[in-house]
């Protein structure tokens, strides 16, 4: 196994979209008189992603960038708790950007640092290129370049995405490694020959969380954390 | 104006293809018998790169990227000089990745580093992305995203190439600025709405260079080199 370059997964792999969105959610309606659970509020925003990107990804919509996905997905979370008249269209506006203030893992940017020297590093998220570099530079994640959805014009688990990035990096599939906390991500770029990489983020759903908590599928490498795969990427260079 | 991002033509404005190109030449016939001007050599091989994306540009080719269209040039270069039969398929390819390896002008690393906190910075040029990726590392250039004609599907001057890096950053045109030693380059810019940035490169071309000694066009900044770019734009901001 030579591996050339890292792909990584984004919301919940290497950042805390539960934290900081609920984090958001309370600063937004600071003031007001909303009766809201922040944690629960943000679990359903993201439960609205994936039924969103599900037209894109069958060809019945074009492609838009994940951020009008989560403006129009805002807007229907706010609606179903009858809050959307508490907030103007610009406060809507700067909390939809919370996705780009989301906190990285504590071991995600000593992770990365030991990686940087050895591999091409780049995230390969449904997020935007937008919100992929304003959300580095506010996590501090230094990568490369930014592959992913928006490149390949569709969405994970597509193929199309995992093919696209290997593309874009002129790169055959084996040389390159998906790294994802997702079970589900990681068979969908092993189907199309990439290398696996695991580690768990046994609280990226809250407490009581029952899925990703373990490998369930024959990944080339697990670990316990990020510098846990860097360390064994490393033994294998 | 208020500028949020810079976009950064590569080729001659940052890097020095003419000096990198040659090196690139002389090591790859080193021991063998030819007799050839390797400065000659890299003129001829860069000025097959504009008829080569013309048909591109002009929808009767579909897109490839930029290291296909560098390998088709270096054989015709090769074969035009009685060459192509002195290098191995193998020393070819080598010798392609020589746009990979180009160094920068020795103003650049410390122009970029004063625009670092203030500016999404990320290049606008022809090359691939796996291309700019590897120029990057090796000139040492910071970038957020590589942004160019890839993203694209099409070759600047096309005005889809600067839309498309606007659309990718989420920003109108005017927040964003064309940076390039190359008045063409930033005319195109300016025609689809773009801010503008011009320094000189006078030895880009070689002893006797002709064009692009000055501005000639109304850019919003005309510096002597990057550094005297960056502290007009911090004075702006």
């Amino acid at each position: 196994m030579k591996i050339d370059a890292l792909l990584f997964d984004v919301f919940g792999t290497l950042v805390d979209w539960r934290g900081g969105i609920a984090a958001s959610v309370v600063e937004a309606f600071a003031g007001k008189a909303a009766d809201l659970d922040a944690a629960r509020f943000a679990r359903a925003w993201r439960a609205a992603y994936d039924p969103a990107m599900a037209p894109i990804r069958a060809g019945r919509r074009s492609f838009v960038p994940l951020d009008e996905l989560h403006r129009e997905n805002l807007e229907r979370v706010l609606t179903a708790n009858g809050l959307s008249a508490q907030l103007s269209a610009e406060e809507k506006t700067t909390l939809n950007r919370a996705w780009e203030r989301l906190p990285p893992w504590p071991d995600v940017r000593p992770g990365l640092s030991l990686l940087k020297d050895g591999f091409i590093l780049a995230p390969c998220s449904n997020g935007s290129i937008a919100l992929m570099i304003r959300l580095a530079r506010h996590a501090g994640l230094d990568w490369d370049c930014i592959l992913g959805a928006e490149i390949a014009q569709d969405y994970k688990p597509s193929p199309a995405v995992y093919r696209s990035a290997c593309a874009a990096l002129r790169l055959p599939p084996e040389r390159v490694m998906m790294v994802a906390a997702h079970n589900g991500d990681l068979a969908a770029a092993q189907a199309v020959g990439l290398r696996t990489g695991f580690f768990p983020r046994p609280s990226e759903h809250g407490p009581g969380q029952t899925t990703d908590l373990g490998p369930e599928g024959a990944w080339d490498i697990v670990a316990d954390d990020l510098p846990g795969l860097a360390a064994a990427l490393l033994d294998l260079a």
